[in-house]
């Protein structure tokens, strides 16, 4: 039996073999540098356009719609605030949901403290999920952008992204999707779903960290967020960080076409870890399985706390996170569990669970039978509630 | 005899063997988000605190003072507008040289266009080299910032950034250097510059693409340009290139200390090129050797075209460009030779050699023989002047 796992695909995921092979060129001969118009900028030149060819292939759009950035985080901001302030209303108004990433909503913050936008946040019901209802009621005359993501990092909720997309396009309003969770385990056709934009990130599919993509429909009147050289057709400027680049491209083929397998192995493990947890008593999910995609688990253990939980289970050598990896070394509480309704107490015993490409029924047994044995040894020392 | 040589190592250098060695474990098996808890997140915090440290050595900075980016570029948007921005003043003023690099001029455009900010560019003289009575005489009641390179990446020249430092301090007006071209070259002290903010790029000497730094003496009151999970001190957010940091840091350590052992190193390589030069007629350099870091030589072949040239060499295995990469794909003309005052004919005939820490004697040797065989070819095919 597996001796380690590691639950926390939401947070990164391993670098698939294929796509480290595929970048190692990049780090050693063919260093070039991509504007250059000798043989070895062209070589890396070759290589960018190729990627940028898979990556607009896995979401259904034109070459000419992807921008390399550094990030999910980067192409959040550069597109939060590059559309937003392009508009240049005062008064502009933008809704997103109340459970976005940090990169969607602190670069709304931004625009609310700086350029006095107005920012509505879309609650959600009880099953992690933003009312199409509500966003429509939500509406003004100034809205300028809708930001909605695909599946969110910490309940792992689908969001209505088809019918936004449909209310957008009707009231002609930009419609963001912030897809870092979903790229590589929902097909994605940007068109379909009538985005505007869309973020992905190559680290939370097999790819390298440091880079991501931005999907944008329009460049024409959007600001860039990082200026010089002119490289991304003049919209993102600086040296390619070709390995980079050519590992998102990697990751990207590697799970086109293949979303269906990636979510029926993710319906299986998931299947298995909660069958395995089935002899433990008092605990409960958080958000709803039925509208949630399968990679992610995020569970409540009575009468224990989560951090307590995580620190256990990584003695274990099993690595989950009692939230978004991007605030787990803050005190402060999720955002996304309050947004749910639940109580603190819930909240303080919630850990999450992700699951990824690579996670096998092996780790899954030992991560659940671990978890198991922990949550007893912890519900035993604990004399009081928390 | 070597058949090729890459001089193009302003553009980019190859990355070099010990710094790909520390990166590959965390392509690897280290793949832990730095934000997570576990084990493995905690590797990979340690590696970006070891990598800080080395880069905050590299120039005498505080740890805290130094903010991984995407790279240069970033690095400059990031403190151009960041700073500029946060002090909201309407009419702000800021002083640049006109031989600053894409990334700087047009962060200042956007000022200027987007926030009418006032933008001064200070003129070179034929060294190239900015004189610090223009700046005092630029200097207005409203100068938020002022930003000059350290050493210029087409002609190598270098400004006195001790002077400005002291110009600066004394008016209390934010001097910012980019320092890209610098950084593994030069030693940099920035407390001795009296450098407010400094950028550089881990690729231009022998770092992996994709991620650079920005030091900063005092990060209050700048606006961040990546908002999200709070990285980098809360300045800069998104999931960190593990990798990437790591091999800056290592770039960084490699060349520490070792500055003037690097300068020495393309002393001999200049001497050596212009040696091999000697018995080609109808060539001048632009610029001024003495006032000019000796690892670039912008160089003009009379009745040649500088693109001829360039393409020529790759046929033979050697890569040089005509100007900065980051313009290269484009038709204008270089703003730095055409600053420098040179005649549009010049301009046209001028290329830039650039050597690297790897460049040996042989490459240069094969380089300058192949260029006075290729000059000579070219001179001969031209029955009039260009």
């Amino acid at each position: 039996m597996s001796k380690t796992a590691y639950l926390d695909n939401n947070a990164t995921t391993p670098l698939r073999g294929p796509v480290l092979t595929k970048m190692m060129p990049f780090l050693k001969d063919s260093y070039g540098n991509p504007s250059a118009l000798y043989n070895l900028g062209k070589t890396a030149k070759l290589a960018i356009t190729s990627s940028r060819i898979k990556v607009a292939a896995l979401i259904g759009a034109e070459e000419n719609q992807i921008i390399f950035t550094s990030g999910g985080s980067e192409a959040n901001s550069t597109i939060i605030k590059g559309y937003c302030l392009s508009k240049k209303k005062k008064q502009g108004h933008i809704i997103v949901s109340s459970i976005e990433h940090p990169a969607v909503l602190r670069a709304c913050d931004y625009l609310k403290s700086e350029h006095a936008y107005e920012v509505t946040l879309l609650p959600i019901n009880s099953s992690g999920v933003v009312s199409v209802y509500d966003l429509k009621n939500s509406l003004q005359e100034n809205t300028v952008m809708v930001s909605i993501m695909m599946i969110n990092n910490e309940l792992g909720s689908l969001q209505p992204i088809k019918e936004i997309g449909e209310v957008c396009e009707e009231k002609g309003i930009h419609f963001h999707c912030d897809a870092v969770q979903a790229i590589g385990k929902l097909p994605v056709e940007v068109k379909e779903l009538k985005l505007d934009s869309l973020s992905l990130s190559a680290h939370k599919f097999g790819g390298p960290k440091g880079i991501g993509a931005l999907f944008i429909a329009d460049k024409n009147s959007v600001f860039p967020l990082i200026h010089g050289g002119g490289q991304e057709f003049d919209f993102r400027s600086g040296t390619e960080n070709v390995a980079g680049i050519v590992g998102l491209g990697e990751a990207a083929s590697l799970v086109h076409k293949k979303e269906a397998e990636i979510t029926q192995h993710f319906y299986r493990l998931r299947y298995e870890f909660l069958k395995n947890l089935n002899s433990l008593d008092s605990w409960t999910v958080n958000g709803n399985l039925d509208l949630s995609y399968p990679s992610t688990l995020n569970l409540a253990f009575n009468h224990i706390r989560g951090e307590a939980l995580a620190m256990m289970l990584n003695l274990h050598g099993i690595s989950i996170s009692i939230g978004s990896a991007c605030s787990s070394s803050s005190p402060k509480q999720s955002h996304v569990l309050t947004s749910l309704g639940l109580e603190d107490q819930t909240i303080k015993s919630s850990v999450r669970f992700s699951f990824g490409y690579q996670t096998s029924i092996e780790e899954i047994q030992y991560a659940a039978k671990t978890c198991i044995k922990v949550v007893n040894q912890l519900r035993s020392l604990s004399t009081q509630k928390i």
